[in-house]
């Protein structure tokens, strides 16, 4: 692996886990790591995901050692048996365990404090192999660090919460320390919608990332694409001009029509920053999405200054009830038609404060289609004061597949609205 | 890494992309192939996130051919710049690269139909390793297989549909062929809740897996624990034997109430069910979970049969409009409170068709907080015709994970009071 001696600095992480394995969970750790480096002018070279057995850690430490210039290992840190992650040190590294008499002591006290028997199991948890040091002494998280011939290695927990905290408090700043000279990588991502990657690649073909200096990706993403810049350069200034000026290309190219926003600014996002400006307040009448666009625009910190309320009418009573939609349309042309959609944008305005509306009606699936409406079908309208707009989607794919493309389209629609 | 002769057999995954180390995306190919070789017999035993870098890849397919039965590479298969697989491979294997020609006359024959121009890139995607055999020959989706000293290697693009449909078209029907006598690798989760992992180790201290030839694992999931056992046998009923004894001692061990239900048994499903069989309808009033609640309920296929309706009450006067709260208590004792969530569960089950109800009032935070109510404060109840209980709840982390304990704890809350 490039150790990024001339170009960044790269690093290696290596997550201990059966689940990841076995297919039971995702390795989130390493996409919070990855990202949290990044943002830090880190990079990752390389991500290795092992069973817990002392002889598959051992061998992956001595090798990822070897080619990078920090490593960061998780999981495997607990009192439970299948931890294995502190012995594979020892043996990877040739070093005797020793127990740490200052952490024996917090750790008999934090026991006896809770009322709970002491055993040689939890004993065990004080134990580190010679010559590491424990990251938050005193505290209950696990995490060592050690240095292994130059190489720093910090070994974290897997526990997500706690990993993330002795990365944020220990193991990004001890590399800020360690490398005040390394390049600054940065990245910037064009969140993108309305064209497909190919219309994306066919307005872009004259681009030369070279010239600008950037590496150049695309990313797929549910309703929406991705243009992702890379730059690295000695210092901030210099690599965020660098981004600046490819971005400005970029944006042109592709049209500033399709450009939601960059980085971290999501759909929901920035139709809350144009709600906020103009004053206004945001009602939702959701069926078949059953509370998920509420949901993504609530997940945003704020929200509350620009949404009003959510009516999630999954029953047709629901809708009746809720939003006044007639029971005449709810039985023809029925619930997932355009009629029933216009009738719930306009029903939510009128049962609210708000000035905008979304609503949505169709057919998640599995079941429930039909050769007319076959799953996938989805109306999906906006109100704003007097304008409406309705949109007839078809989407494919699994229900929650299906109800994450009609929260985007929702969003979108609101986005284009308001800007026009 | 142990290969697994004796047990398992088991291979190894290398996933090629950029986005991955550089924490844009989860790496969710290896999560379903990890999965999808499980449900077969098969295991993983490692996984390798390598950048786009030719030497590195090349390296990488080396080691990981070296130490596995069989070898999965996604990604790096598109005309892209930044796609070299294939030129990793001639290089790790010391081949050549051939074209092959009936290839390149399904290529120009789709380019031309399409109307496109050829290119010389266009060309390269009719090149392979020599050796190598296309999967889909004709159809326009990468992926190539080539064996290796014995050991097969399945290329499969990273596009996750493509990659999905030539894992179960091609690869796992040719493992299936290849390993006739493989040993059945099957796994349990036992979902739990209201246990913290240390009170489940002490409720298993005397539980032996070896005794029962399983293996153990612990998983903390949000709101949730998951005991994993994990059995391997010759076939599929000998494994299932084994891991339904270990599962009754499990359960008996933990405690009935504390078992949710097992693999894909969620929290909104088994209460799902439970509506379902009373032949009742529930209904969420949501103020801090904005909608999560309700998303979280109608997740599941068929919740039509038991959801009616959801209150998105983000802001007070929502709150009076829609669930009938009175104003005096928005106030004082203020919007996140007993009486106030008391107040939501009523006026939901008073406003809809409901038998059931839940409400949510809390501070999701990051903002928001006092001394009196921190953020993270979330009180939540449940109604049951006549029954009501109101519970005051402290979730740390950050607003997402605030809103997500918050949904687990609500269901979590009906869950219990459907059992009693």
């Amino acid at each position: 692996m490039d150790r990024g001696t001339t170009q960044d600095v790269r690093g290696s992480l290596l997550t201990i886990g059966d689940e990841i394995l076995l297919g039971d969970i995702l390795n989130t750790n390493a996409h919070h790591i990855a990202g949290a480096l990044r943002a830090h002018g880190f990079r990752l070279g390389k991500v290795v995901v092992v069973e817990d057995a002392e002889e598959a850690i051992a061998f992956q430490l001595e090798q990822l050692t070897a080619e990078s210039r920090f490593v960061i290992v998780t999981g495997g840190l607990g009192p439970t048996d299948d931890d294995r992650t502190k012995s594979a040190v020892a043996r990877a590294f040739a070093l005797p365990m020793a127990v740490d008499e200052t952490d024996l002591k917090h750790l008999m006290a934090r026991v006896q404090a809770r009322g709970g028997t002491w055993s040689d199991r939890l004993g065990r948890l004080a134990e580190l192999p010679q010559g590491a040091t424990r990251m938050a002494p005193g505290r209950p998280m696990a995490g060592f660090f050690l240095e292994h011939r130059g190489v720093p290695c910090y070994f974290l927990p897997g526990v997500p919460h706690e990993m993330e905290t002795l990365l944020a408090e220990v193991v990004l700043p001890d590399l800020v320390r360690r490398f005040p000279d390394r390049p600054v990588c940065r990245k910037r991502i064009l969140r993108i919608h309305g064209l497909m990657e190919s219309e994306i690649n066919e307005r872009l073909s004259g681009f030369d990332p070279a010239f600008y200096g950037i590496k150049l990706g695309y990313l797929p993403q549910t309703g929406e694409n991705w243009v992702t810049l890379l730059a690295t350069a000695c210092c901030e200034p210099d690599a965020e001009k660098i981004l600046q000026a490819a971005e400005e290309k970029l944006v042109t190219l592709l049209g500033r029509a399709h450009v939601i926003g960059r980085d971290q600014e999501t759909l929901e996002s920035v139709v809350g920053v144009m709600l906020r400006e103009r004053g206004w307040k945001l009602a939702v009448a959701e069926s078949c999405t059953g509370g998920l666009l509420a949901a993504r625009i609530t997940a945003v910190a704020g929200a509350s200054d620009y949404f009003d309320r959510g009516f999630v009418t999954y029953s047709n009573q629901a809708k009746q009830d809720l939003l006044g939609v007639p029971e005449e349309l709810l039985r023809e042309p029925g619930a997932v038609s355009r009629p029933v959609c216009e009738a719930m944008a306009h029903g939510a305005l009128r049962h609210s404060r708000a000035d905008a509306a979304l609503a949505v009606t169709g057919i998640a699936g599995p079941s429930g289609g039909s050769a007319q409406k076959p799953v996938g079908t989805v109306f999906i309208g906006c109100a704003l004061h007097e304008q409406l707009i309705v949109e007839r989607h078809q989407f494919y794919g699994s229900r929650r597949l299906v109800q994450e493309h009609s929260v985007q389209e929702a969003l979108a629609l609101l986005w284009r609205m308001l800007r026009s």
